[in-house]
């Protein structure tokens, strides 16, 4: 398949691509929102259409134990390697309404980007895949057999999927899961996601007397439990801001000089950083750079912390309580349920006597890594080279989709994150926008991806 | 004066003392509510009127910048000393409402105790002074020359009253200032306040990003403020539990050995003050007692903590703020105004790169110590010797009276805190109560601490 004839049928079908992309996007399909179960329906039903219409050979919109899956597949040849197409069809709500400046379910173009919720993530993303496996059955170039599994469950935490993947491992079978649901550094500077973080997310609640004291009459007696709390936080990170939890480190996968360097080159102005954020300095893990603390260290964060009086003035209270909540950004080979333990284990045993300290894990999902020197990442980057005529750097992002590594350890199969959105695409904010240029460069890689993993696979 | 007639004169009058008290404790004069102004003069005329049925030579209501002090005084003979009461007829809001067996304003007597708001804080312990002074003048038994300064806003900070003391100097002249706004260790335990702790009372805002920032994508390589308060605050006390602002204890009064095991005397019993607390160990600073940690140390409180996510559930949010009430109990005689001034040099001082660091002072007061070897403090032992027939045990309380430091300052005359009241009278708290026991005690105890104050300042 010729460039040409991609570009010539982007060119030719565009307008509709953008027209079926508004209909989906008009549909408010707010996974959070319990009412809004019938537009979730429609939504899947939606997409279950056009991928017949795309040329699948089957399409279903199947149950599982939450909101529905939307299957589809075509084979084209036993011989051929699978692709399975990840992607989701829920969105976030949009709430703050009023700082929109257009109707978030109204998608509205301006200034070469399409305004509304959904219009990146992931709507507009997953669309693109849509839209390019129409291209390549109408012009007769599908080089792989095709499945898409779109989910409606990935904006509260994906509860359902895993059990969904579970009960149809072989419906699911394929070689890689393609998946567009990241971002990538620039439009002249491509990059392709190689690691997620995992989580480990607790609440830690800490007492002391059985009731809020009168500071001056027992300030000095009695354990503060705000104090305390605020000793044991700062005691969880050491004077290099690594992290002090016995054990927490065992499992960290060490990243060779080499993929350093080859992160390196990813292009990272510390001072228009630092001027973004209005700080005068950065801070992390002694040894490391900035774009390494967050791409393949691991972190700890208060998310939030209160306790005693918070309003105005001064009140003399000594509280009875103190809580936090408390966050670990993980690694691949970093458990995130280990490492739980780990920070419940430690936390209780810094306790000094006169509190009680209650710890429970809030939230959690593994980090994942994909290896740069596997078939479907070079697949990707030739693709991207060809596309975007430069070769994009593989980038290591502090954030987590823990569904990612759910599908290895089920599936048994790798993920790719091939991701054409921007940071500056607001997503989960007001005024979510994906530009027109990365929605149709999208359109014109997907196909390469395709003929270059062909490739790759008959290779190994 | 023999104490038979003291008793006497209190059986015959003792139920019109009661009812008299109760025509104070009706008018619900609440400094800190605005719309009460009409409830705080009629407070305050009412004892004009009391005092003046009880032989004052005058008695008037006089106008300060703020609430009005009641000012009353009768001269006995200028050779004998005189004797400067101190009281306030204002009183803490009632409020949670709901919690009060009977009405706050509406005295009732239950099982020997009067309930009501300001049954001791401080209309009881204050009229006590109002029936002793008439007993006196009625059995012509007055030993001192005597004056009231009776103020209308101790609960919200005697705002007006250092500048009321120093427009009428004169006018307030004495040899001692007499307070009963304390309590005494229990009805068979008789003690004397003689160290009230000051206070110190800041709010510190911790800086980091211009906005929150997404705890994934920075974590771990941007100063988190919530981080780096914990660790602030971590920092401000050492393994033995001392402070370690840098010249915090320069001016800290060391107490002698001698008044320590004198201080010793006062029953503490350790376990049963855990169990009431619900603590398995009390904890403070290294080398002194309990008692000793509240009494004559200073200490340093969180009196309130708070920064990002504090609702349901997680959110991966790397707060832009933290903030923290910080109070610190001086002693004798540190400063309060240097010790916020060493406290803000020092919290800026210790701030790391990556934030930026706002203190305020919000409230602050000296503390103050009693000799126990001047005539006011003997008259007072000697006088409740005779009453309770038990010598009371000299305490400092960990609490903060900040107006008897200003007292000392702007007249040059000490205060002796002779309270009748007890830890269980539950003031400024619902059911807040004062029992008769001590009402009526109080009454007899004031006499004769008038004829020994008068002997002790004869012989000096």
């Amino acid at each position: 398949m010729m460039m040409k004839q991609i570009t010539e049928y982007i060119d030719t079908h565009g307008d509709r691509f953008l027209e079926e992309l508004f209909q989906l996007i008009r549909i408010p399909s707010i996974s959070a929102f319990a009412d809004r179960k019938g537009d979730m329906i429609k939504a899947a039903e939606s997409l279950k259409t056009s991928l017949l219409a795309a040329g699948a050979d089957r399409a279903e919109v199947m149950q599982t134990s939450g909101l529905p899956v939307v299957f589809g597949e075509k084979k084209v040849d036993s011989g051929l390697p699978t692709v399975l197409v990840y992607g989701h069809y829920d969105v976030q709500p949009a709430e703050p309404l009023d700082q929109w400046k257009s109707p978030p379910f109204e998608p509205e173009i301006r200034e070469g980007k399409i305004y509304a919720r959904g219009a990146d993530d992931d709507k507009g993303q997953l669309f693109m895949h849509v839209k390019a496996f129409e291209l390549m059955n109408r012009t007769g170039s599908l080089a792989c057999n095709v499945k898409f599994m779109i989910e409606g469950e990935e904006e509260i935490g994906s509860p359902s999927l895993k059990e969904f993947c579970k009960n149809h491992k072989d419906l699911l079978r394929a070689d890689v899961i393609l998946i567009s649901d990241t971002t990538m550094i620039a439009q002249d500077t491509p990059s392709i996601t190689v690691g997620l973080r995992g989580l480990s997310y607790l609440e830690v609640e800490v007492t002391g007397p059985n009731r809020d004291l009168h500071s001056g009459l027992y300030g000095g007696a009695v354990g503060n439990p705000a104090n305390i709390l605020a000793k044991m936080i700062a005691s969880l990170t050491d004077e290099n801001n690594r992290i002090t939890i016995q054990g927490f480190y065992d499992d960290v996968r060490e990243v060779s000089p080499e993929e350093r360097s080859e992160m390196a080159r990813a292009p990272f102005n510390l001072e228009a950083y630092k001027k973004a954020l209005d700080i005068d300095e950065v801070t992390g893990e002694k040894g490391y750079t900035t774009p390494e603390r967050t791409g393949i260290r691991p972190s700890l964060d208060v998310n939030g912390i209160w306790s005693g009086y918070t309003g105005e003035g001064a009140k003399t209270v000594m509280p009875s309580k103190a809580h936090a909540k408390i966050s670990m950004r993980l690694v691949p080979d970093q458990d995130s349920k280990k490492v739980d333990e780990l920070f419940i284990r430690h936390f209780k045993n810094i306790a000094p006597p006169g509190v009680k300290v209650e710890v429970k894990s809030l939230h959690g999902g593994q980090g994942y890594v994909t290896p740069i020197d596997f078939p479907a990442y070079r697949a990707a980057e030739k693709a991207i080279e060809k596309s975007f005529g430069k070769k994009p750097i593989p980038v290591r992002s502090g954030g987590s989709i823990p569904i990612v590594s759910d599908f290895e350890e089920v599936l048994g199969i790798k993920s790719i994150l091939m991701g054409f959105g921007l940071d500056s695409d607001a997503i989960h904010s007001p005024n979510e926008n994906y530009p027109l240029f990365n929605f149709f460069k999208g359109i014109e890689t997907i196909p390469l991806f395709y003929r270059y993993f062909a490739e790759e696979m008959k290779n190994i």
